[in-house]
């Protein structure tokens, strides 16, 4: 901890301000994480990279950037980490999961704008996030509102590069994100020094396509009648993913997946049969950002699946590998991004179509339709989600909260109601 | 007015409903306007348009449509009037501007929606709105997290065509919304059963730019230190203007702007010398939504310009009416709609500029930045006005408010402690 004291004051990082959230979240860790009982062996990796979230990868990404590779920061799973990776640069997620860093961005933004915003220009402002003092550049896009404004007050403190993401999904909205891809490239390019070649992209689609089997294989073992995994430790790993070296996460996923097939093969469930098993669909559920699972599964349920970003919207179908030139690895690339289904495209009705899939390959017994206050998007789109899922027969409950424990007690009675009626 | 019931039934309306809103709607507008000194004679025919306004103008539509006219109904100023004129079908502004149509509304989106998306869904919902009965087709636009996710339930009801804008304004975005003016007026043409010919292109390319120098008229006799047209009536032009029959308008615009040339040259101001000079910056003022003019112009003040969507948005830069093919006029459409400067774009730089601009030219003496409730957009974009505005030393007030009146006395009270501190 010492070394990583000095670590964050040569970050410039405000260390008193940051002293307060390191001296909360191992206490919310243990709540959350380490009171559950039979745990797989292959969690270690995980608590150990998130008990030092702060340190052990940040003192990597400063290390890269000593032997003169660049770092960039990026908020959303339509940004093409392939691009980064394949001129030696690194592509890291940032911080936004935390009710600490909410007033911080309240400063600048309206408090009409989703907590996962508050947060992450908060973190930024206070300095009290290494990933955000280390970043060389940040990438944006033009996701929803909130964020597309955000960018113009960040980009007054360091560089921000913005991704017009088209908000439809015709067949020229692919190419004109294949066209954003390519500049992107150039970009990435011209501020790393590096260029991005045909086999260099080929090298990092496959790196992060390992990434995505791993997680898919993951989620695969969830998919069993026996439940291997808690959906809280399943989360974290979804969480780790943004931050981690793509290639030690895709190797210590496999180590886990090993373990939980083999649960699986010997009817090893973290919970008791019969538990109710919970989808979550929604907002991403950004670390340390664990309540609501927390919640379903001490109060007798247990989450199998996220349709989140921090879920299947982040791992779900592959970037074609047999492509062999930059171009059509563009082009490749820019296909499976267009597949994600975020509430952001208009109309959107892939994503309930991922939902009701979903909840069959899940064996799901109720879904919660999770909103993040303030996103309007997802919000408005729930009209949808929860009218399909009542035609399908499939039980749903509308969530809406934010960083704050205020409505935790409220939350419990709600979600232990909508448990106990599936009991019944 | 019997004559126009029977239209509202044989257009499906509710129209015990409606009877509520025009019950109500005499008394705000005579409150508001006709309680005023001094006006020009030339507010009669808006006078006359306001009265019947789910009347006369609905009349003509109606009319257009039996022989065999199309109307389509358009929410917002990127919207290109130009290409559905020459298709000889008729576009028009919809219904938004009232808490009437709120709770409607709210029945499908969330409550954290902007009040002018949640009155337009309402007014359409609850079948209180004969433009929204009437518009054969709806045509929105990305341009908003709100909107863009309303278009989809809109559409279960109606026919919505939504045209893609770009969030950014490269050189790329440009040709981006030409491909979508082109490929809105292919719609158009095969909704219509009409080409779109180089000939009819030009003429309404004319039409439109009339009436934009109409108001570029009205507005620049706000400049002139005498102020022969109160901010309300000026506002009252602007919301009309989106429903009017375009020369018809630009007729009767122009001869008011005679009588009001005529009263800056005779000395003629409907407020004493001295009163202070307001501009309104931010979003729409929706008719009848006339709130803060109202008690700015009661409190000892005069708005002079709107910087808004119902106002300088609308009509300044014109389109080149010298371009003699479809593909060229629909560059030249592009290229004069992308120089609207709306807060949607990342980044928006051009409304300040436009803002500092335009407090010169009408001798603004203060500023009040109007923000509907829970748009995200204009909310954030507000940082880089009131900064702007502070370091260019011209007074700001940071204005919140939606359509109830629950807050009239406290903006009351702030909008005069403003305008009292700009006195002293």
């Amino acid at each position: 901890m010492a070394d990583y004291r000095k670590m964050w004051e040569d970050l410039g990082m405000d260390v008193e301000m940051h002293d307060q959230l390191c001296a909360v979240l191992p206490q919310a860790f243990g709540d959350v994480y380490l009171s559950q009982e039979n745990r797989p062996e292959g969690m270690d990796y995980y608590n150990m990279v998130v008990a030092d979230i702060h340190g052990i990868r940040p003192a990597e990404l400063i290390e890269h950037q000593e032997k003169g590779g660049k770092v960039f920061g990026t908020f959303c799973v339509y940004v093409p980490d392939e691009i980064v990776f394949a001129a030696d640069a690194i592509a890291t997620g940032l911080c936004g999961g935390s009710q600490f860093w909410v007033p911080g961005g309240e400063k600048v933004l309206p408090t009409n704008t989703c907590p996962l915003i508050k947060a992450s220009v908060g973190a930024r402002l206070d300095r009290t996030c290494p990933f955000f003092r280390i970043a060389d550049m940040y990438v944006g896009e033009t996701t929803c509102d909130g964020k597309k404004k955000a960018w113009e007050i960040l980009g007054e403190d360091v560089p921000v590069y913005v991704m017009n993401l088209p908000q439809m999904k015709r067949a020229k909205d692919v190419q004109a994100w294949a066209e954003e891809i390519a500049d992107f490239k150039n970009k990435v390019e011209e501020f790393t020094g590096n260029q991005v070649t045909a086999e260099k992209l080929a090298k990092s689609i496959k790196l992060i396509n390992s990434k995505r089997k791993a997680l898919e294989r993951l989620y695969h073992t969830r998919k069993q009648d026996v439940v291997p995994i808690s959906g809280r430790d399943a989360l974290l790993i979804s969480q780790i993913a943004f931050y981690d070296d793509p290639a030690r996460f895709t190797q210590m996923t496999n180590a886990l997946c090993d373990e939980l097939e083999q649960r699986v093969e010997n009817g090893v469930s973290v919970v008791p049969a019969g538990t109710k098993r919970i989808m979550l669909t929604g907002t991403p559920l950004a670390i340390p950002n664990w309540k609501l699972h927390n919640i379903i599964e001490t109060s007798g349920g247990v989450v199998v699946c996220e349709e989140m970003c921090t879920g299947t919207r982040y791992f779900e179908n592959l970037v074609d590998e047999t492509k062999e030139t930059v171009d059509d690895q563009i082009q490749a690339l820019a296909e499976r991004y267009m597949k994600i289904n975020c509430a952001c495209f208009t109309p959107n009705e892939g994503r309930i179509d991922d939902i009701l899939r979903l909840a069959k390959e899940y064996k799901v017994d109720g879904i919660m339709d999770v909103n993040l206050k303030f996103c309007n998007l997802y919000d408005t789109e729930g009209y949808f989600v929860e009218r399909a899922l009542k035609e399908a027969g499939i039980p749903v409950l509308s969530i809406e909260t934010d960083y704050t424990d205020s409505d935790a007690q409220q939350l419990r009675t709600r979600v232990s109601a909508f448990i106990e009626m599936l009991n019944h």
